[in-house]
């Protein structure tokens, strides 16, 4: 099976070691843009070779496109425009308006949209690491618009690197994404912001920063590039779950100026039944 | 050395277990009003006995108070009135108003006021691990206010458990806790209280949450009794910054609903400057 990887970052180098790691392929051919991570990612043997993107599809029979949403935007009618029988897979965190996109296209068949949920604050090619993808749900959007031969293919890439698949449509899929992943990345990078703000004043302020606190902003540091294109591209979505955010902060700090202990004590308790879904 | 430690929750049996495995100590008392913790601690021979209040004061050379900010703010003052030459500490989360309450108390030079930086989301016995204070922070506030004697003790107990202590005044802890500690579980309460309301409508909604939300929800399971005294107690600081906090959430919004890439771009690169501080 020959597969080639376009975009050698965190979700392209992680699978790109994990594809061969559990034996889905010998090789992988990658595709990037940056002159320094192609030649780390050769380093770190993520990769055999990185040729022109033509040179990899005219290569290959599975396409992986992990670039950031803006870029898939770009690339991936291109893609399509060169491939013949290969199959083509997105891995971006954004389904709707990158399935609109090529709703009409001629190879529509080849191609099957994916989000694998996994990821850390990390990117560029050293951010890959073995394991990212180990029990982890990957979501499969329109289905039904691929061939079963492209579907069956992709299917087998997931499952051979331990992902379970769930079906969405790219609606639902993307309201999804916002709230349990986009709004969690605006949390911990306006909070990093917030405190980054008053350390202009009074030094040493991290000195008492914990656990924590590192865990909270921990998010804080994911790529501006990657994080802007998503947040631009799911903004309907991002905007609503945004709202209801603030809104609950602002219940927190009104119950706090007014020293409402029952009702705040409510409010955590409230917060507690996360513990149901953390592992 | 003769240790006594009120409160055998997360802390307090924290301490327990490190002071005696690191020699500081022998044998430990414990006070516990909550008598299913009690057994508990005892079991997991956190302490050897639990006993009264008065009991463990008067077979004590140090006495640990570890239990929340509203509970300190009741019993340290009983502790002070019934202790001789023995050392007292508290550990809890806010400082100004703890050393207020105490300020004239005639054995003030009894005590010693701190704040170990050091904690989980779990609670109660079986939240006590091992190694929670390893190279940590502790804080220790108006300093001044201890006799030479009560200062060496509970430095050398901190020191014993490998925690670096820092000093400050009460008012400058209690701003930069808001900071570090106290608004990053505001703001991990309030997210897990907008995707939990969400999920009420979508089922399902948690499939596709992954470790970055783990993250950032994970402090939203802390115990409700000591966030609320918290909350309530250094209310002042917390609303500065909780304020600020929904400004730059605000700003966020903003840019996203006016579609301004670049400005959102600059916003992450900001916030991508707390790398510096993240382990």
């Amino acid at each position: 099976m020959n597969v080639s990887i376009i975009g050698l970052g965190l979700i392209g180098g992680s699978l790109a070691i994990q594809l061969k790691k559990n034996g889905f392929t010998t090789s992988i051919i990658g595709v990037e843009a940056n002159a320094e991570h192609a030649e780390l990612a050769i380093e770190k043997g993520l990769v055999d070779r990185v040729v022109s993107l033509e040179d990899a599809i005219a290569n290959s029979d599975i396409v992986i496109l992990a670039v950031s949403a803006e870029i898939t935007l770009k690339l991936l009618p291109q893609v399509l425009d060169l491939v013949d029988q290969q199959v083509v897979i997105d891995v971006c965190s954004i389904k709707r308006s990158v399935c609109e996109l090529v709703s009409i296209h001629s190879k529509r068949k080849n191609y099957v949209s994916t989000h694998p949920m996994a990821g850390t604050e990390n990117s560029g090619p050293k951010a890959a690491i073995e394991n990212l993808f180990e029990n982890k749900a990957v979501v499969f959007v329109e289905r039904e618009k691929s061939s079963e031969k492209a579907f069956k293919l992709v299917s087998e890439l997931f499952v051979a690197i331990n992902m379970r698949i769930i079906y969405m449509n790219a609606i639902e899929h993307d309201i999804h994404a916002a709230y349990v992943s986009h709004i969690s990345h605006i949390s911990s990078m306006a909070l990093a912001i917030t405190v980054l703000e008053k350390e202009k004043n009074e030094k040493d302020i991290f000195n008492l920063a914990s656990g924590g606190f590192d865990s909270t902003v921990r998010l804080a540091k994911s790529s501006a590039q990657m994080w802007t294109s998503i947040f631009t591209n799911n903004s309907d979505n991002i905007l609503v779950v945004l709202e209801e955010y603030i809104d609950q902060l602002s219940n927190f700090k009104q119950l706090i100026e007014s020293g409402n202990t029952s009702e705040i004590n409510l409010l955590i308790n409230k917060a507690n039944k996360i513990s149901k879904i953390l592992k």
